[in-house]
């Protein structure tokens, strides 16, 4: 069961795949990604995120790039691997050409790095307590909903973090309102409501958080997408953040204040069943 | 007089130059570079570009990474390369790791890649008429003082100016200032005196900036490093760019606009007079 990349259809181990030096990705971070979990042998909700890679495709301007063949390739390397529980990674670069910020032309073909990799599961004790977060100012460009390998601001908030002796940090604009962590989207349930972030160019429209939205009401919850300061979440019931590997994670403090009681709450664990019920839904 | 590649110190034809797919630069833009010019076969302000270098490291926390090593592999390639006027890209990233947002422990070596090459002069057209520009949205993240390749909306705004016709395209933050072109900075000549957005976390501190704010004296101008609007851009006596590659260049329209009279002025003129003047005592 070995982990295995392609990179456009050239299959190798991770360690030994490689991509020219011109290409744009690395250049420019002139491309988009995404990360897929599979459970039990099945990509988890694939064509949602293959309908926002179109999506980020399309706000960067390769619109020409087919999904199709891309999603062939996903499901080629993916069976491949024979890793039932995996994390997918595909990054799709605007190619290979000699460094210019203006587009390429003629156009080159652009660059499709896919790697499937093993899951690491979360370690249940944090999902039991819980964990802390930092918040930090986001610094971050203005279409962060556009999937793009732009991640350095990223980089820097979760390892200051760690620093810090917390697990991610929360990125706070400078009116005050918490948007999302570095690479997970947050909600908080405050007066027996929950409140998330709205879709706009502030905040990645996560294929968790979408699903979590859509499903609550058949738990008798209603999610209210409308903005929160960072003190109405310190001051909330509860917090969590979500997304393709993080799942549905407490949070229990934030910059060294309990969160409510400090400990997880039952809106966190609600949305952590039903993500785990449309799991089984799916992948049997 | 070959263009020439160097990926930790391996030397290769550009096009051959290879770099993992791990490599935290094609995955998360973690990384800082530096465009080096050189005329008649010195590295023009070598020194103060391994300043900034020394600068953006340490801004994205890879202190630990010595510039020495990196000037000696620079030095030597453009030497083996044959190249008198050329242009030095050098990216340094934070290393090969598996994909996770926090930095890799143990720490990996950095990537340094460096790229000898041709340098493709101004057409002497654009200097003789100045070229056309349009505003753009700045919508980059908030430290693009730091030389990082998080460069995504460089390029697209780079493109967008292209397919309306136009040069360039400068970037204008929502309270209508006007910062500086996708890769250039931004200079306005209004009521004799000349203007440049002052050094913060907006423009990036560029060498050639630098440069002529220092020398103008010797020619009778004072430049003024202080905030103006794209209103005052249009309205001024004259506009133009410069950078490493870009020298300096006279921008005559804005947005369909004519700047000043539409044609080239004595102070572009004269900042162009004053670049080849520091190039001759530099470089004979």
């Amino acid at each position: 069961m070995p982990e295995l990349a392609a990179v456009n259809g050239r299959v190798s181990p991770i360690d030994q795949a490689k991509i020219s030096i011109n290409d744009r990705g690395l250049v420019f971070g002139d491309g988009v990604y995404e990360v897929i979990a599979s459970y039990r042998g099945k990509l988890f909700l694939f064509d949602e995120h293959l309908a926002r890679l179109r999506r980020s495709l399309d706000a960067i301007r390769l619109d020409y790039v087919a999904i199709e063949p891309i999603a062939e390739q996903i499901q080629q390397l993916y069976k491949r691997a024979e890793l039932p529980r995996a994390k997918i990674y595909l990054q799709v670069t605007r190619g290979t050409a000699p460094r210019d910020h203006a587009f390429p032309a003629p156009r080159p073909k652009p660059n499709v790095i896919i790697t499937v990799r093993e899951v690491h599961e979360i370690d249940p004790a944090k999902l039991e307590h819980g964990v802390a977060c930092i918040t930090y100012r986001d610094t971050r460009w203005g279409r962060v909903d556009v999937k793009t390998t732009n991640l350095l601001p990223n980089c820097l908030a979760k390892q200051e973090a760690l620093d810090r002796g917390c697990f991610d940090a929360i990125f706070v604009a400078d009116d005050g309102v918490a948007r999302e962590a570095t690479s997970a989207n947050l909600f908080v349930a405050a007066n027996k409501e929950i409140w998330t972030h709205p879709t706009d160019e502030h905040i990645l429209p996560g294929i968790t958080r979408a699903i979590l939205i859509k499903r609550a009401p058949e738990k008798g919850i209603v999610v209210r997408e409308e903005k929160f300061t960072k003190d109405f979440m310190i001051a909330a019931d509860e917090a969590f953040v979500t997304g393709t590997t993080t799942e549905v994670l407490p949070i229990t403090r934030i910059d060294g204040q309990p969160v409510g009681n400090g400990q997880p709450g039952p809106a966190a664990k609600t949305m952590r069943e039903l993500l785990t019920e449309w799991v089984t839904k799916y992948a049997g």
